[in-house]
């Protein structure tokens, strides 16, 4: 069985959706993605770090779903990263209202020994200079390198992302930021120009409208799936890269047809995180609704095209 | 094999992309959905009206399609329709520069008596209260009633409007109508409800998103086809459901199943027009391409998701 390996914050989160508002509650990218991937039943490893004020009882949660935190730093003079939003009417835009990097200012990640022998390895948002530390203090590159990134990035620290992209094998974006790092208003023309860029794979998130994912030869569109209520859109990507993740480590199969289930998977994992506040949709999934997810998401994409139609 | 008649406008469109700007060039539902119909092989028939000034080499190219234009009135002393429309870089959203009703303005549908027995009756975006009058004036109800609409008609004439989706059994409207008409922000919510309004089939249009697809059972989702290069949007959601309406008279079945394969027709479609300005993309289509849109489309959603996965 494949270990996960996942970089990324450790964080506070308070947001405010048309639905309602919380208090400082469990955030961050390594946060989702190892919750996500826990489902898939592979060894998680994460590293991040936090500050004095993080509460044993979200290690706790984290522990309960038999993710190793032994590579989260505790820094005990600096407080933990903490981030606030607002979601417009639409949940399509957000505007971010506090970002307090805090302990994330000076983050320099330690890859613990028993961390070495990565075999698939999840970089969550972070600077690319971050992301790329990563790669380096592993002795052995992993079987399998993915990323994610964002335009903020694009815009103040360009080559220094090019530099980490070279590095990876897929690389998770959103359509805006398919648009900007490529320069083309068309995803396909753009996701051809990324593809020369390093990763093999591209994935780009829509958000609602589901997701694609390209290689060289090859293209798939997945829809999200249809939900009746979305309360909160935070950390919708994340999870989803953390159920793509860990199907893959699970299924140690990383070709472009396998890649296509791990987007259903991801899919399928994401669609709980948006139907409760922070987290709280993803900590206790049962395996039963994971598996009717699936179906469903089969159920409603496919057909039956006939081979005889006079055309 | 069944027919299909068609009510929609005829007319002259002006477009201006970001990359080129036409003169009067023919334009107008009517035309969209039976050039993008008659691929499908299907006697069809347009109730339409146009003025004085329309050339005859557009009804030469409408009849070089098997489009019966015995319907099409010409009225002597009135102009054309026109309609004037630039469309911002993102494609997505068009400003209406001119709309000049003209021969719309009191148009007066006559179906003639070689129309009747209408199989499959599409209705594309006039006023709701033109769309019923042919409903009122078939003798008999066709097998299906697909019908077009827009955000227009549901501010200045929501009741007329709902008069006419109460008579139909699909309605074939954007995302952005689905919430207006609905009142309900969830896609999924809003088609529940406007599935008791009247029709039994509700497909949503989403651009470059694709389409949804709801009955009150079943719902399916189909990507738009991934396309290197969108010249020019006009059109596109009339071809959709010309090709759709083409579809399901050719196949006779008008079940949820192969009202998908429907869906998959008009997208295939729709990927033509907007490859080129106006209706040029659509006029002269080969048969071995449409076969190979429906194949890309197959390909780019077909995953093979194992049913042994350990969730």
């Amino acid at each position: 069985m494949n270990n996960l390996l996942v970089v990324g914050s450790v964080a506070f989160d308070a947001i405010e959706t048309p639905y309602g508002k919380t208090d400082k509650i469990l955030g961050g990218a390594g946060t989702y993605i190892t919750l996500s991937a826990s489902y898939y039943g592979v060894p998680i490893n994460l590293i991040s770090v936090v500050g004095y004020d993080f509460p044993d009882k979200y290690f706790t949660l984290l522990r309960g779903h038999n993710i190793n935190i032994e590579g989260v730093e505790m820094k005990k003079d600096q407080k933990t990263f903490f981030w606030s939003g607002k979601y417009h009417n639409n949940m399509n835009q957000r505007d971010t209202l506090v970002t307090e990097l805090n302990v994330l200012a000076d983050f320099d990640p330690v890859v613990p020994t028993k961390y070495q022998n990565a075999d698939v390895l999840m970089l969550g948002n972070l600077t690319p200079i971050i992301q790329r530390q990563v790669i380096e203090r592993l002795e052995k590159r992993p079987k399998l390198i993915a990323m994610d990134t964002m335009n903020f990035w694009m815009n103040i620290m360009h080559e220094e992302l090019l530099k980490t992209i070279k590095l990876v094998d897929v690389l998770i974006i959103n359509d805006e930021e398919t648009r900007q790092l490529s320069g083309e208003y068309s995803l396909i023309v753009g996701a051809k120009k990324i593809l020369t860029m390093g990763p093999k794979y591209l994935i780009i998130k829509k958000g609602e409208h589901g997701a694609l994912l390209f290689d060289k030869d090859n293209a798939f569109a997945a829809p999200a799936l249809p939900l009746e209520s979305v309360f909160d859109p935070t950390g919708a990507g994340d999870t989803f890269a953390g159920g793509f993740c860990g199907y893959l480590a699970n299924t140690n199969d990383f070709s472009f047809a396998n890649m296509k289930n791990a987007i259903i998977a991801g899919t399928a994992m994401a669609s709980f995180a948006v139907e409760k506040f922070g987290t709280e949709g993803i900590q206790w999934v049962k395996y039963k609704d994971i598996r009717k997810r699936f179906s469903t998401l089969e159920k409603i994409t496919a057909f039956n095209f006939p081979s005889n139609i006079e055309v």
